[in-house]
């Protein structure tokens, strides 16, 4: 979360707490993050950065709040800081800290709480923006950096783009959006097809959905049926982890690109049909010419554009799919 | 609701309260539930019957409560009945009769409110009772009366067997279970879990869980899957209601029987393999010729056995997929 969020936010990151690397800057340890922020081992030190936030910069599964961080959260909210926190567990219901902020006047943004949601209507296939969703082989594999990198490359042609946040990482950097995973399953893709009726007011031409989970993944497949029904998508954008061979914290085997394909445009097919039009590959933890390997490997078994679109940048990606998604009648720019 | 909850529940139904229909008995109306209960106008009528408690007996679409049941519900704890309802709308919650429940000493039984579950962890995977559940074409079609007449079936041959209740009719029928469509997404499969691993400790053979929903529709698609991957099912029975042709409420036209059986063997192959072993079929709304050759063209479709499991009992589609149980190694008795 943290990384996301040091990466993509709107908001700039003044300093990071982690007691771990004190004394090093962002850019010492993730090189790629490309930031100059400060690292220090407490709140008391990241004071005289002058912070207006404390973000709760983890989504650990399950999303319990870790005991070692509620002292740190109890001072932010003494100190007049906002503190935001993507977790499961609501810290405006949490007596303490609640009481905290209303007597120091300070406020808890719950990123993952939902709004009242209705059942899906079908508004969404009435959409004219067109939609494209980020689907993986896996949960955390990079969907939402996928979607935001492509957002970015489609504004850079002058498309009329936005990014729709679906959890609560994306919802931390963009300032909206509707954590699926926290809205009761009953309603999770009427909550998707809202985020796509609210995406269409903000921009007019395209739609990228953050996707979440992975087809197979026994936790999170129900949020993620929810976002490719819900949302509506005329395209699909498959994104794989190619260190990854099963499911994280699961003895679940991955599926195969071409497995994955044909699932994922198997469901599509039976309510709104979507293709799968690219591949975005991470390729984070390889040498160049292993990632290179893997590129071409995924393009070989598929016959689809397929780059990283964070080693690479995501214009060849975009440059490859834009063609398609006009001829499919994806796009009218 | 309130049709399966004469036929299949533990409680006994005495009076059943609709103006439409007053002064006649279930049974004339509805032959088929085979209750003699009387059918009145008000509640004041139904107290002479002796209830104990009023069953809120709808199940509408985004479970609001309809103004009209307002009054009917206050009257009913006035008169220190239990009320009993399934519908998403807690009336727990409900300022009004949550104090009414107070003031005369009466209960308000939300069916639907989940238990805090825990993320899918693998336990069901684990689970020594064989595991049955029901999959559908669409939402509404009789999963969970194949479940309950499977169920009385293996019961009558000397199986260990219970019905797992996964929806608020099932539970009103059981007493016990989890509304699953309720359940917060992330947790979903979690807590469909939980429900096997309940279901072994009161059944050591055979679990009939009862499904939800359809994979492809729009709404109800994620608690499918949540049921599909959470409860661990070792077998699928299919269940169709040969009058539907698509979607109810969506323009999404219903797969055919292959597709159903491709889709739903596909996406378990993909994490815990399990096949449709059989076909419940629901003819109700057909003349018996007509239902005979549905039934007759369902098997020469898929090579399956199939019944109608209402119209001609449970047994016969019991005896056809028990070898197959065990051939597949699903039941040991």
């Amino acid at each position: 979360m943290a990384h996301g969020v040091i990466r993509y936010g709107s908001d700039v990151v003044v300093a990071v707490i982690d007691p771990d690397y004190a004394g090093r800057s962002v850019r010492e340890v993730l090189p790629y993050l490309a930031s100059d922020a400060p690292i220090v081992g407490t709140l008391a030190e990241a004071m005289r950065f002058e912070p207006t936030a404390l973000l709760v910069g983890i989504a650990p599964a399950g999303g319990a709040l870790p005991d070692e961080f509620r002292a740190a959260i109890a001072e932010a909210l003494r100190a007049r800081l906002e503190v935001v926190s993507g977790l499961h567990a609501m810290l405006n219901d949490d007596a303490e800290l609640a009481a905290l902020a209303r007597e120091h006047d300070s406020r808890i943004w719950d990123l993952r709480l939902p709004p009242a949601a209705p059942l899906f209507s079908g508004a969404a296939w009435d959409v004219e923006a067109k939609i494209v969703l980020t689907v993986g082989s896996d949960a955390a594999v990079g969907k939402m950096t996928a979607s935001l990198e492509l957002c970015r490359a489609s504004r850079a042609q002058g498309v009329e783009a936005t990014f729709v946040p679906t959890g609560q990482i994306g919802i931390a950097i963009a300032g909206w959006g509707t954590a699926i995973d926290r809205v009761v399953s009953d309603f999770a893709a009427g909550a998707a097809e809202q985020l796509v009726l609210e995406g269409e007011r903000r921009a007019r031409d395209l739609l990228w959905v953050e996707g979440q989970g992975g087809i197979t993944h026994p936790a999170f497949a129900p949020v993620t049926l929810a976002l490719l029904y819900g949302s509506a998508p005329d395209a699909l954008v498959l994104v794989h982890n190619v260190s990854r061979t099963s499911i994280e914290g699961y003895d679940v085997p991955l599926l195969s690109y071409r497995a994955l394909i044909r699932t994922y445009e198997g469901l599509c097919a039976g309510v709104k049909p979507a293709p799968v039009i690219g591949i975005a590959l991470n390729t984070r933890d390889c040498e160049p010419a292993h990632a290179a390997a893997e590129i071409a490997r995924a393009r070989e078994e598929t016959g689809l554009p397929c780059e990283d679109v964070v080693r690479n940048g995501p214009d060849a990606l975009y440059a490859a799919i834009a063609p398609k998604i006009v001829k499919t009648g994806v796009l009218h720019v």
